[in-house]
Formats: C-alpha cells, sequence, structure tokens
C-alpha cells in the first residue's frame, strides 16, 4: 500500500515545524561557533527524527535512508529516502531556496516524493502518477516545458566548482552553449524545472537522498532525469534533468567521457 | 520635504501590480520569442511607469532616473533612483530573489530606500534613520551583524565572471579566504546584509538604480558600502558592503589596484 498525499503532507508539515524557525535565526557565525550552536545541524537533525517518528508509527516495516541517522531495514520492498534540509549553504545564507525532501522507493524505484520550502510556502508533490505544486499562487499540476534546443535552455548547476577533471571542460561547452546559466539553486531548481521555469540541471557528485525525491517529481511532469550515461538517477552521482527529452539526448551526449 | 513610507509603499504596491502577474507567467523561452512576449521586459517598462506616475503626481519636481524610461530633472536636489527589476536573470528563472528598488537621494546622497520582493512578501525599508524588515515571519529592524574576520565571513556576489583583467585574482583572493561564498543573488544579497545573515557583497559595472534604494538600507543598519576604492556608492562601478567595518576595510585593501 503507498502512503497517501496526506501522509506525505504531515511529514513537511512536521519538518517544516523543526527549520522555519531555525532558518534566519540570527546570531553570528561567530557566536554560534563559540557557544557550539548549530541551527542548521540542530535542524537537519531534529527534521529527520521527526519524519522518522511518523513513518515508524505508520510503516514499521518499510525501510528508511536518511542524511543524518543511520540507515534502517534497507532491504525492504519500501525505502523512504529523506534530505532534512537539502540546500544548507543557502539555508546558511538566509536564501530561501533550500527545501525538505521526502521520497518514497518501491523495488529500488522512486515513485512518490515532496519537496517543501516552508519560507516561501512552496510544496512540489509527485503522487505516483502526477506531479503537483502548491504555493502563494495557488495550486496547479506540474509540466515540463520543452525549449527546442540547449540554445534556448535556462540552466542551472549547484557550483561550478563541485566538477573535477574531465567534466570541467565537458559541463562548459554545454554551459556556453545554453542562453542562461544560473549556480546555487540545489533541490529548488529541480522544482523550477518540473513546473516548467527552466530547461535544464546538470550536477555531480550527488547522493541518493539528494534526487530521490525528486526524481518523480521530475518524471511524473514529463521531464527526464537520469546519470550522465543515461542510467536510473536513484543512486545520485551525475545527474542530468531536462524538459525536453531531444536536450536531454544533446547535452548526454556531450558529457559523454571519451 | 521628505517622502513618507506610506508613499514608498504605495510605489511599491504599484510595482507589484505589474511585475508579479509576469513572474512564472508560463509560456516557454520559445514561445515568447516567437510571439514577441517578453515578460521581464514588459513588466520593467509596466513598472517604472507606475512607479514614475505616482511620482510625478506628488513630487512634479522631483528629478527620477531610472533603468527603464529617460531620465528628467537631474539637477533636482531630490532625485529618485528606480530599478523596477533588479535580477532580470532570477525573475526570467522563476527565482525569488529579484526585487523592486526605489531610492531616493537629497543633493547626491542616498538617504531613503525601498526593496520589494513580491512573491515571498519580503519588504525592506530604510526611512532616513533606521532600516526596516517586513515579511512573511514579520517585521524587526534591520542589524547588520559583525562578522569579526574575513575567514568567519558569508560573502556573495552576482557572478564571478563580471571581474575582469587584474579584478579576477583579487576577487578570487578574497573568496579564497571567506567562510562559504554564493553567486546569483543580486539585491537580494544586500538586504540580507542588512538584515544580518550574512557578511559581505562585492560586486562590480553596477549602475547607480542598481545600489541607489540598497545604500541606505544598509547604512542605516549599522552596515558599510562603499565603491572599492572606499568612495561614496551612489554612482555604482564597483561596490564593497559589509557588516563590519574591519572587514571592510581588509577587503578594500586586498581589492586595491596596484
Amino acid at each position: 500500500m503507498r502512503p497517501t498525499r496526506d501522509f506525505f503532507f504531515r511529514l513537511a508539515d512536521a519538518a517544516k515545524a523543526e527549520t522555519l524557525p531555525r532558518f534566519r535565526s540570527g546570531l553570528s557565525v561567530v557566536n554560534k561557533e563559540a557557544r557550539g550552536f548549530d541551527p542548521v545541524t540542530e535542524g537537519d537533525q531534529a527534521a529527520e527524527t521527526a519524519i522518522r517518528r511518523l513513518i515508524e508509527a505508520e510503516f514499521p516495516d518499510h525501510g528508511i535512508l536518511g542524511e543524518e541517522h543511520a540507515n534502517i531495514r534497507m532491504d525492504s520492498e519500501q525505502l523512504w529516502v529523506i534530505d532534512p534540509i537539502d540546500g544548507t549553504r543557502a539555508f546558511i545564507s538566509g536564501v530561501p531556496v533550500w527545501g525538505t525532501l521526502i521520497g518514497f522507493q518501491e523495488h529500488g524505484r522512486s515513485v512518490m516524493g515532496l519537496m517543501e520550502q516552508p519560507f516561501t510556502g512552496e510544496r512540489y508533490f509527485a503522487d505516483g502518477n502526477k506531479s503537483w505544486y502548491f504555493g502563494p499562487d495557488g495550486e496547479r499540476q506540474n509540466q515540463v516545458r520543452d525549449c527546442g534546443s540547449l540554445e534556448n535552455a535556462i540552466l542551472f548547476t549547484t557550483s561550478p566548482h563541485l566538477f573535477q577533471g574531465w567534466e570541467v571542460e565537458r559541463y562548459q561547452a554545454v554551459q556556453d552553449r545554453a542562453k542562461l546559466f544560473r549556480y546555487g539553486v540545489d533541490c529548488y531548481a529541480y522544482c523550477l524545472l518540473a513546473a516548467g521555469h527552466i530547461d535544464l540541471v546538470i550536477e555531480t557528485v550527488l547522493k541518493p537522498y539528494d534526487v530521490g525525491a525528486l526524481i518523480p517529481i521530475i518524471e511524473q511532469a514529463g521531464g527526464v532525469i537520469t546519470t550522465w550515461d543515461g542510467g536510473r538517477p536513484e543512486a545520485g552521482g551525475s545527474i542530468i534533468a531536462a524538459g525536453s527529452k531531444a536536450v536531454h539526448a544533446e547535452v548526454m551526449e556531450m558529457l559523454k567521457r571519451r
């Protein structure tokens, strides 16, 4: 039995109660360190604890893979994949583009997922069939757009500094051809892609919990998300997400290791 | 006579009515071009027109310097400095870190200013004496923080690609020592600095309307904002803003052309 939307929303609300009060909590970096107080670490751990408590109560036989606490029941057919605060650098800097990521896998495949940005009041949710947006400007179904070509694409990556060795020039070649590129938006970029506002996200060194929730949000909005060599993205690593199948294929070819 | 807070808020509301409906308006880049429809240009022009109309009615002898329309009465002692959508790349990409900037100068000095981010519902306002925040999480007075040293500083710049020639390695030396750096946040970064969430903004090739509104928001929160050589920032160009006077002085020394 799959979890309901209401259950996902209860998880998001529980996480929000731990993360939002610690966002922009106002102590300087210096003071935080002097006092051993670190709002992002605290928020990360408390949010994941709150999410796990609800899952354990409702689905005691499901597995849980999370960023902050030990993985449990990893051989279960149902697996929850949790990143309580994705985009910790945004969180630390006061920029509301971080998110709580809660994904749900069956037999190793991401089928449901949620991204919550509590400051802006935005929530993206993939119900197993369709991908939805809930925000201050209303509710609607997510639908990617087809930008037609790389030259028309708006491209996001977290940071160009994350690419290593041969990846650097391959990524640079893609960026040089894109219409516009931006850095530093983490999970928020994948959601903008699902909603049809941007066209391409290229990243590397992702963990399973960085993408678990985002895969169905993109796929159920009509988008494509794979590893750089075209494989399933559940394990993370190097990822390409695109609204256009043709642009995805073109970029995958450009990023191929030769 | 200086304009009131209420008048500034009327200007911000008039701009919001033109910008927010065009944000994430959902047409693909390809379709927009095919139809000659460009939401950011339309929003920019319509918002500045709306702001100018109100100023002309209330203060017909004041000068106006804006990004989108011709400058008028530039020899007036009172000058409004307007950027209807600062951060057009963020606007185009659906990321809510762009803003409407409305500054007010007396005798060439920025004394009042407002930054409006209508999607998140955040408004920063410098009333000539103090700097204020209004947002979904309440209202409060802005106060910069003193991070103590460059090694503790969170640094923002719009893009490292904007630095040219000798600036590149000077900027890089500062970035290498900072605790954390982020790209791509435009006016929103200066407001985070005024509110004490980040510590340092370094930029170049700014126009007067990019900084006019932000100068008093930072100065009246206790921060320092100057050109790279320590001069008044009203004309734009290369800018350093900091919450710490000591860090500002240190960074100015590091960025000095030798």
